[in-house]
């Protein structure tokens, strides 16, 4: 008797596990994988709930790993909603509700595809499955616990999919084989109030800020490598909060975010912008200070065995031919690059994170079958 | 009988004619300058109280002009003050409240020394003083209401001498010959919001502002002229107001406040910073949006007979010699200087629009001194 993948999305989708609530959806797989014989450690930490199910053996330097998220993002006003968010409501073979599509029906689809396969052909090598419940939030305690578990117990994946969704347009469009890094910095600059009839006693860190605001963001990071696009700096924010015109400020505060490909560390980058801050202070005087907070590097599984294997199974299920790409935000790929080579393949995004979240009942079963194909392809 | 000039000071002191109150202050003088024979026309306009009062022929082509105001700013808390903000309090020789420096002493001072010189010696010509209840406001209905008035009642000034506190540090040492003009444009950018991590898809206003702020910052407007300091401009806040670092914001705010020598009109520097922002625009593609408010422009009484026969005076009663200075702010000599020549002289400022203002007993005596003689010589 076969998994229902989208039977299992539906439950998943009742679990309101909005960040960093675990709303029983942890549990559940937790409970289904048991039952089929995987080994289960809960790698909680924090607040978060996290969990690591194995089949076969601990280690096995054949183990493919799948990782997903059952956390999502808050509702916002239900109201807005056609459907109840955490109901599952099935309506013109659409499924409703927040995670169907971000990201409930992968894990679902891949948890259902592991099961039925160890079930069906026991392979000769091990499957991981790693799930976490804080990937929408700071995800401090979510796939990085997670993976620190699995150093501690000797757990390892010799592969990585990520089922986040990844494909813009059609179901089958898009495999991510890596993704830009992101990172931010906040930068102060500090000068001397004054009033504006007196600008000789004061130091104004307005125009510096501007000018250094300038410089970053006219620079030419890079052309985009070969398989990334290029990288780029925006200054989302410059806030002085002075609302008196005849007083020349003392502080000024500015955030810009980078998002950059292979070619870039954040090491580097920000080794960068402080070389330009200082040199706006030796022309203007004022000083900056600059606080770093980085998301994730870029990371890129180069296109190979895994990722052609993944391509041809895509293209033999939906019949759709994917495109290789590093476009788009981050996701926990960034965590697992470390540990293993890592490609993201699941559904189509459009509606993530949107008030009326749905996901095409029938993609769920295609989105199983081609997780299927990959472990018989890849275990064959 | 002479008139005392710090009884009268302390009678003004205890009118609350914060603007745009009258607080008695008008009515008081009205009354004084009546009893001694000069005619008074109650000037008001709006909320706010003016008085003009002449002595002598109506329009006589020679007429010494006095311009002051009995409007203070507020106290703030009372209970930082050592004395009661209102009550005009002696001790040790001066005399504590709002507005004894800015500018009761300066009204009180010219008043009594007019009054004194019409009834002792009365010229051949004519005196107006004119005293209005909104300086420290935003002065529209304030002087400008009184030159208007003047002008449809017929009324003239061949030269003006504003009581505002002009001395830096000792009583004697600074006439203020003329005023450098102030403006400020309030601009928005406008661009398209959006991700970070598609910055393509968006048009960030920030970095745009940040250019434009740079250009207009950087730019020598001048290297001062002969009786002036150079014209600075001072980029006073920009604002976004974007909390989240991966959105890219659609508008972005910035205010600079401009003061200008004789060199620059208003209208030149508007000019001068559209065309600024019409550049960035063709860079950039963010549009500009510029509003501009000019509280005044540039005036100067080039040093001449008018000048040397106060700074004469000065000298004279006090034995400083004054500076012909055209620093600091603005004051209500930027409306008259399109009526008269004009030039102002007062005490030291010291303590003006602060806690605990307090005038020099003695110092309000020798200002009148000196208003004397300037009456006394110019009518000689
Ligand atoms: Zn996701
Ligand atoms: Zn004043």
């Amino acid at each position: 008797m076969s998994t229902d993948p989208a039977d299992l999305t539906a439950r998943l989708v009742r679990c309101p596990s909005v960040t960093p609530e675990e709303g029983g959806a942890i549990s559940l797989l937790e409970e289904a994988l048991a039952a089929a014989g995987f080994d289960c450690i809960r790698a909680d930490r924090g607040e978060v709930s996290n969990l690591i199910a194995r089949w076969g053996d601990k280690g096995h330097a054949r183990t493919f790993g799948f990782n997903g998220h059952t956390d999502v993002v808050p509702v916002g006003d239900p109201a807005d909603w056609s459907a109840e968010p955490f109901g599952a409501e099935l309506r013109d073979g659409w499924m409703y509700g927040r995670g169907t599509t971000d990201m409930k029906s992968g894990v679902a689809a891949f948890v259902a595809a592991a099961i039925d396969f160890v079930t069906e052909t026991p392979p000769e090598g091990a499957i991981l499955i790693t799930v976490t419940g804080d990937e929408e939030g700071d995800a401090a305690d979510g796939t990085r616990a997670i993976l620190d578990r699995m150093a501690a117990e000797g757990e390892a994946m010799t592969v990585c999919l990520v089922g986040e969704p990844t494909c813009p347009e059609t179901f089958g469009d898009m495999i991510k084989i890596g993704r830009r890094g992101s990172m931010s910095a906040h930068i102060v600059a500090s000068g001397v109030q004054g009033h504006t009839a007196y600008p000789h006693r004061a130091k104004n860190p307005v125009p510096a800020m501007a000018r250094l605001a300038d410089r970053l963001a006219s620079h030419t990071l890079d052309e985009g490598s070969e398989h990334f696009d290029p990288s780029t700096l925006a200054v989302t924010t410059i806030d002085t909060g002075n609302p008196a015109t005849n007083v020349i400020p003392a502080a000024c505060r500015m955030t810009v975010n980078l998002r950059f490909n292979d070619l870039h560390s954040s090491e580097a980058l920000t080794r960068w912008m402080k070389s330009e801050a200082a040199r706006v202070t030796e022309e203007t005087g004022i000083e900056f200070a600059m606080t770093v907070r980085v998301s994730g590097e870029s990371f890129l599984t180069p296109p190979g065995e895994l990722s052609a294997l993944i391509a041809n199974a895509v293209q033999a299920e939906t019949g759709v031919t994917p495109e290789l790409s590093t476009s788009g935000g981050t996701s926990d790929a960034r965590f697992i690059r470390a540990h293993c080579p890592v490609v993201e393949f699941g559904l189509v995004g459009q509606t993530m994170h949107q008030v009326d979240e749905r996901v095409e009942v029938a993609q769920i079963g295609q989105l199983k079958s081609v997780y299927s194909r990959i472990l018989k392809d890849w275990f064959a």
